[in-house]
């Protein structure tokens, strides 16, 4: 994020005091206004994650996965407030390079001459907080137990705030060498990514996932799954526009100009995906498409106002291919992650870093990058090492916490589901919705005599149907076979109706003297 | 909303002519541009409901409850503007205390040094009133007729319109009491909660829907349910943050805070919305979860930047908490409302206007409390009591004029399905939408020597089919039993295709001297 | 849009230097901030269509459309970028009234004084270029080869670009006739529907399309075909409230006035197509509806910010008579155009044009009109003979030019689908995405001898399942039948689970004593 230290001496900024303590706080009305509205738009990405996995999974998870995502925000936006915040831009002793220390709980009176860029600062990491845990429950997908999963969601903030306090606190040491990470490759993709690569490992592939061979599995609902690319790609643009933290001073204009990088990156990948796509002998692949473009916009994120037009579409080209190409790789080593996050937000982060080292222009009179260009403007060598430098600690820190939290949990409650839970999907098992002509009951009646929830799952009625109406009119079939009317009892609405449904059905019964041309109009 | 008498006595207002005639008007152009861009995001909160409320009921009506999403915005912005705006906001002859008179049809000329205002005043206020609209089509869905429904459309706004002037009108009785509600706890969500409670009452249970207990029935598509959660989640940090009617002034620095309240308080409402879905023993079920998190979020609107950060949490938590406790409740006494309604905004709308009188602080500059603050902020029982009555006011107007209004329509049009045309479900009986698989073609030949509709529903095709194929194919099936070549007409594409269906298929007719042999390929 | 020569003497421009190389780059930080957010908008109605054109195919189709859509913005913004919008705005030599010269790989340098204002508008431009070019996808829908479509979406720019610049480019002779187009009736919309006309006439209708007649085939998903109106609806809002192209000087009265508009517009068209719907003796029509309030949108884009309340309704109004007037009868004309983007977009992309000729007030102090009004404000003949010269150019243009282009294409890779490929469905035959229950598999069956792709498609397996599941649990069934015990393999998550299944499946064969009562536990 561009907060760190653009001198606000031009005379654009007329109408607001601009603050000077912690460059976090810099924000003026119309700044504070472009952070809030961008923030907005940066939390429909949730939904765009949310669909993009629930499409991306078998019919039987996808509300499961859903769930997952909700509760992503419910918990981990708690503990961001509770000490994700602080450990990421907290200023108290005593903070040192590695950590960050108070600003938990945040909750700045409003006689604090602070008070608005405060609220709007957190509400603008807390949306990106989000974002970033988010990203490690699609490689967790169809396997990983609800309530263990709940439990991940609180403490998966660490993995989180402490990277970004490294490169974007005050205190940071990577941030105090010059490392450069705008809207987040490193601190949002790369983390996310690596840290759901882990969650892959740690929890296996899913029941017989490579028993056809590494081929993808069939999506369970590809619409949903690029509607949730739809907006994924629309709320980048807030993600990466809204990142140059403001629209004071010169700042509009590398807005505009993230939002131009994004899209054309965007373009970039998309042709590589759809590159690969069209190459695969077998289909056109949906996944390959939406992963490139993805993997494009994950390695355009970091950088994304530094570059010049033909420079975003070559990033954005090399992400999505590292995307795609990394994809079946990771799947022929075993490592199963349905919808692809490690390689698309990992593989692809780490080259949004890296391609700040190679190609960053200094962005006057911003001081994003310090006055450093990358090593192709003339820069040489200091960038692009930060950037490695930046690229491995985010990437060693992140898979060894997810690691260490995840077996902690596992201890806690086993991460993985019963294997028989699993067969049956976490939507049954878990939330009792139970999925018709997707073989849910041939895995019901296969594993019947297994022990698998106290209750029963045989009786759970098909979604979408309404039992109730069903039971009254496996009554109607049942009245017309004795052929002696009907009788049934149901609660009445407050405005009695003038036709009932009995009177019309006890007409015939009445009126008729003639029982056989009844009954023949019964059974037609 | 916030646009009552703050005095634009600072320096920050440089750049426009603040505007005195009328609190609702005094716009500069970045109060405008905040709260034009707010009312594009409210609007999205339509998706929200459409989405919701379509996922949440038996598939065979999820498309009607959509179409009546779709009619809310026809008809009740119709009728806003012809006279709902008016209603609340008129300033002419007689406006009194409890109604406002002109301002219908508005139409500001351009040479009206207020026109610029009045537009962005309006769009606002219509994003406010169709959401409040909407609220009540969840509790109405699978048994209310569709005409009926659309002139309940026409005729809500009346509901809607009056107690938003008493609370918000510069003649209203309330505000000049002192009534706080920022964004509408009161004025738009009790309103159109306690609304859905009369007319749940008045339509009376779904056919057989308490026949296997008060358990709620399954989702149609929990997915679509739960995007419409997301989509109703991020359009409320417009409608709350936007409800600062502004950012000039300290406002940009509330407005900040609002959209924090909001999602701190939604954080609050979905743990304990969590907790309900976790200790219920069948399911970690998903409408608690979703109520939870939306009962939260009508808590907050009312005073969402009056409270501190835990306020926030501890008002969403019992919101969540109230809905989620509220909703079997309902179900126990025989109230039927599919989504939810009357709990998540009547019942969390309630307490969202009285969290005001416990919690509220005084938002000085702005003018929103007249300077008075809650009972647990040392401002005494006053603020508590107007909320009371406001609270009572409101619930007491749209109950009484929710009965009166369905009862007028129900003398004109029934408002509840025929009983037949319920068991069929709306979507084939009003728009010849055959789902499959859910029991539709049972019901079908169940109820068939009923009288439905003057056209036959049999010969409808399954959603999602292709008749026009499935004929063709059919006679190509025909074709290959008579093994006797193939005859299809078909118009031609302006383009001739050199190598056509027909003959491809004539081909083997044609050369094969072996008809055995073909015989055979036809059968294979 | 709104960026022609408005004099920049008022002082409410304070914060910037107002720039005047190029109307198209006069933009303030504010006029910026607004066209950037509103670009973001915009582009969610790709989102929109997707949704749209998905929701309205058949089911085996409808992941196809999508992909178009994605390739649409991938394919037809790279050419945008290389070309469009030098073609548009370009203004070196030897740029003349027909088509501008320079500006292709549009890149400007920070240095570069209009750096910002550049970026923030070919953003703007390339949302609305690829919102045009998305329109025609709808009515090529279920029967366009997909590699075709992906030539046709590189090229399509060009049907675009060229009248894009005569109207809204500093050299466009239309613009300097005075032609008036702000949001783009004419230019995305008229040039939009009149391509899909021709693609529609070109392509030839669906197989079977007519075999029952003219009626609508039922819509594969109609809850997404109407989230994807409500989508386009919101999006609307931004596309025309954006093309004030600013909010500095009188601009945000303006678009404050636009987005209203555009609102009642809807409402206009909603209830015209509400009335078709109701009055079709068959069915509520969803497309009616849908299409009805599209066509009025499309309808007040023109001239969204000039008209009285009650005009935009009446202009809505019409456009949404004639969309729903023209839908059956290109039908019956035998045009099949799936989702009706040529009624929708096309006539009343017209009307549209010819209403600013009616109708248009003189929006002083904004130099949209030159001065001039519509007949009905006293203006006189000028401006409607301009208009209707406008409306007949870009129809000409466009239907000529998409004749062309998908003739050239044709020769190139045939737009058509093979024939069984059209009955198998594009998702089974491009993506190996087999829908069930719609008659996919009857339709394999059938055509099963013919030469399809390399590939068999007979092995794909339903969408939704989970195919390493079902080997697993058919394992289970056989291993159940052989009565002894189960022996399965597969890959082992790191972490070992305590309790696997194996061993809870082994416990009965390895402790029993009986093997009868484990026969029948195992059947039970």
């Amino acid at each position: 994020m561009e907060f760190q230290s653009y001198e606000a001496n031009n005379t654009n900024i007329t109408s607001t005091t601009v603050l000077y303590v912690g460059s976090l706080y810099k924000l003026s009305q119309e700044d504070s206004s472009w952070i809030v509205s961008n923030a907005f738009i940066i939390f429909t990405m949730q939904t765009g994650f949310g669909m993009l996995e629930s499409g991306c999974v078998s019919l039987k998870n996808e509300v499961n996965i859903m769930m997952k995502n909700v509760v992503d925000i419910v918990l981990g936006g708690l503990t961001y407030w509770l000490f994700g915040f602080g450990v990421s831009f907290g200023r108290e002793e005593p903070t040192n390079s590695f950590i960050g220390v108070g600003g938990y709980l945040i909750d700045p009176e409003i006689d604090d001459e602070l008070f608005g860029p405060i609220s709007a600062a957190f509400l603008f990491q807390l949306s990106f907080a989000t974002t970033s845990t988010t990203i490690v429950s699609g490689a967790m997908a169809e396997r990983c137990n609800f309530k263990a999963y709940c439990l991940f969601s609180l403490l998966n903030t660490i993995v989180y705030c402490m990277p970004a306090g490294w490169v974007w606190g005050d205190h940071g040491f990577l941030r105090n060498m010059g490392a450069v990470d705008i809207a987040g490759s490193g601190t949002v993709h790369l983390v996310g990514g690596v840290s759901a690569l882990a969650c892959a490992l740690m929890l296996g592939p899913r029941l017989g996932r490579y028993d056809e061979g590494i081929d993808a599995l069939p999506l369970g609902c590809p619409v949903n799954a690029l509607m949730g690319l739809f907006v994924l790609w629309w709320g980048w643009l807030a993600f990466n526009s809204g990142s140059t933290y403001g629209v004071s001073g010169m700042r509009w204009k590398y807005a505009a100009r993230a939002a131009v990088s994004t899209m054309l990156a965007s373009m970039g990948g998309g042709l590589v995906g759809l590159g690969f796509s069209l190459a695969n002998p077998k289909r056109i692949d949906i996944l390959s498409q939406i992963n490139g473009i993805l993997g494009s916009l994950v390695a355009v994120t970091g950088g994304c106002f530094l570059y010049k037009a033909w420079e975003s579409i070559l990033i954005g080209m090399i992400g999505g291919f590292m995307t795609c190409f990394t994809m079946p790789l990771l799947d022929k080593m075993g490592v199963d992650d349905p919808v692809g996050a490690s390689a698309t937000h990992g593989i692809s982060g780490f080259w949004g870093v890296m391609a700040i080292g190679f190609f960053a222009d200094d962005p006057h009179p911003l001081n994003t990058t310090s006055g450093r260009k990358g090593l192709f403007k003339g820069g040489g060598w200091y960038l692009l090492g930060v950037q490695l430098l930046t690229g491995v600690c985010l990437s060693v820190w992140s898979f060894t916490s997810s690691v260490i939290l995840l077996w902690i949990i596992d201890k806690i409650i086993p991460i993985r589901m019963d294997e028989h839970e699993e067969l049956l999907g976490a939507d049954l098992v878990e939330h009792r919705i139970h999925h018709s002509q997707i073989g849910v009951s041939r895995a019901l009646s296969a594993l019947h005599p297994l022990p698998s929830k106290k209750q029963s799952l045989n009786g759970v009625p098909s979604i979408g149907t309404n039992p109730g109406h069903d039971s009254f009119i496996l009554k109607v079939i049942r009245v017309k076979r004795l052929n002696n009317g009907l009788k049934i009892f149901h609660r009445r609405p407050l405005i009695r109706m003038e036709n009932t449904f009995e009177e019309k059905l006890q007409i015939p019964t009445i009126n008729s003297s003639n029982s056989d041309s009844l009954k023949l109009a019964w059974t037609n």
